[in-house]
């Protein structure tokens, strides 16, 4: 219950003012301010000082690479052992961008895809998370292929558009290779979008103007309860056609949704970056 | 963890402060209040531009309609296409209050329950959102069912109580219709009524005191793991008979959820809106 | 998305900020403090009046006991009937440690394991929630099982380890008996052990480096998609051995974990009450 959870959390705040006195905190914002931010918005590749580290994305994403996958794990995850190596996306918030951002690292890679599952998370949102899992015979491929997707974040996020009350996102590329069709079924070499809008009701009328907007093939919609989402609170069009159809498929219900979206709670939806499409 | 989203959430509360002078955040005080509530609390139909939306409700609740679907979102959805056009009711937080007005949607106007699934949601809580969608051969009949949702959401809201550990709902309808047997296979026509209690211990002592409080007849339990929820952390009793004893058994699982509730955190669990039953 | 709902708990706090002068707020550090804490740190048995409860403890785990269960309710939860009395233990943060402290429970006391399910929650964190019930013939039977459960989540909540981006997991028993079996399928009587890493890209370099680091026996992996979860952005290595290699497989885990959650947001990873491995 969100009243509940604010209830709480004034409850603290109270608590924590009370205990902090004003001038203090005041005289603590530089110290603050200096502290990493708890949401990075470019790829970071400091190490930690292991080698299996690659690096954090926006998101809270995080690269990881293991060079000699033990035996054991390789069954029980079902990987081809023939992948020595694997590299692997998690995150908290999303799965469409790094979904995407995947594909664009499978066709610049030596790699392939060898999972993607979807728990139902963004951190409280509506949304989901992602763990995405790249299999490869020689590290230096899967470690490659893991920047190249936490590079890309910046970018498919760009049509990521957030409220307190619920989210819209919005994916296109012009060419689909194995990561959208082992997540979404989209067909390999075409052009491929996805509309997704949260609450799911908004996401019905996104799908709705997004094909009678242009003509384009309906891959699927996924919806909270028939196994296309993790109970996720999103409906999900996934389509292809040609280059010009699906981006204005997609601009269609982009202006649907910013639209629609700021009814719920008057909140400007507002890009995670900067949109691409 | 709740810990961890306290600290994070601490954090941002600390810099905000800091960096906004205590005098400043006074003077803000009448602009702020000025803003649109986060959760309003009745249904608004202060239009949006778009022709498609109808308002919004309690729960993060947005009720939308297209008056004409397409042809292959109906197919993805498996909606009869003799229902040209749909009502549709989404929401965050809330899965029985907006079923419970849906039902009354149904009785009130001449709409069909094409599509019910629960979302885990709740924004962090531990229940349901939901996406209910109504068919209609015409689209008043769909605008108007969606019109009588809202109005009764702050109704069906009254027997819900929240603290930030958990939750109670209670709902009773003297004749069941569509929406609650396509839901939660009640009879139609009989009277029924559930309780709901999160964390799902919690209902599991509210479904036993239901049933003994008074002579009903038990439609099902519902478990986190047992299909009948979608993760959430609920245990849900549904159940039918006459009005009087569905009543009776509702309100003494209300008393001993009450008392319950409260020993997790010390928080009185209060009405969302007005207790109605 | 978690930007999101940080706008909107900074707006909430602006606003009760510009509402509360904060030379009231000073005041009002005293009664503030005196309040229960939100998440208590050790079991709590304080009565609520109702004979059904026994107690509470932290991760918002509350623990209840049903003398005489109804049969209906009995049969819809396909608990034999000759478990008359049930103790439920359920929480909204924590599964790992409730069924490993549960597992204790059945070990000490005459009762068995009639359900255990893992709701998707930790209150907008990655992990789950838990309803665990036993069955007993006789009440005293079931509540002390429920007593055993709560006084031990202090010790295995301590090698649960979190930070606003995730959190890592780590159980660890020199015997398993009936709850890990039925839970994880642990084998009756072995040294047993968990790795838990979230977001679930973490969870897989913990897998891997425990199997390596010592000679146990991976009994399973589970995935955000694959069952073994309920959507949690979590995978968990469940493995048995020698309880050396147990151990050892552990620790070598933990020290990566420590190291590669940090660098998320930069938060030091700490126990949430004492490390007991």
């Amino acid at each position: 219950m969100n009243e509940d959870l604010m209830q709480k959390i004034m409850g603290e705040v109270m608590k924590k003012m009370a205990d902090a006195p004003v001038a203090e905190a005041t005289e603590e914002k530089c110290e603050v301010k200096e502290e990493a931010p708890v949401a990075p918005c470019t790829a970071n590749f400091t190490g930690c000082g292991l080698t299996e580290f690659v690096g954090t994305a926006i998101g809270s994403t995080i690269g990881l690479v293991i060079a000699n996958l033990d035996a054991g794990i390789h069954e029980a995850l079902k990987i081809d052992p023939k992948y020595r190596s694997i590299g692997i996306i998690g995150d908290r918030t999303g799965a469409g961008p790094q979904i995407f951002a995947a594909d664009e690292a499978v066709k610049a890679t030596n790699s392939e895809i060898v999972l993607i599952e979807l728990p139902r998370d963004t951190e409280g949102g509506a949304g989901h998370g992602s763990l995405i899992i790249f299999g490869a015979e020689d590290v230096s491929d899967a470690r490659r292929a893991v920047e190249v997707t936490l590079k890309e974040l910046d970018r498919t996020f760009g049509d990521v558009y957030g409220t307190p009350a619920g989210h819209l996102e919005f994916q296109y590329t012009a060419r689909a290779s194995y990561a959208l069709n082992k997540a979404f079924g989209a067909p390999i070499g075409k052009s491929f979008g996805i509309t997704v809008g949260a609450p799911a009701a908004i996401g019905v009328l996104l799908a709705d103007t997004a094909v009678k907007a242009a003509n384009v093939d309906v891959v699927g919609v996924s919806t909270p309860g028939n196994g296309g989402t993790s109970y996720s609170n999103e409906v999900i069009l996934t389509f292809s056609g040609d280059s010009g159809a699906v981006r204005q498929a997609i601009i269609a219900a982009r202006e649907v949704g910013l639209q629609v979206l700021k009814t719920l709670d008057g909140t400007e939806p507002t890009s995670t970056t900067v949109p691409y499409i």
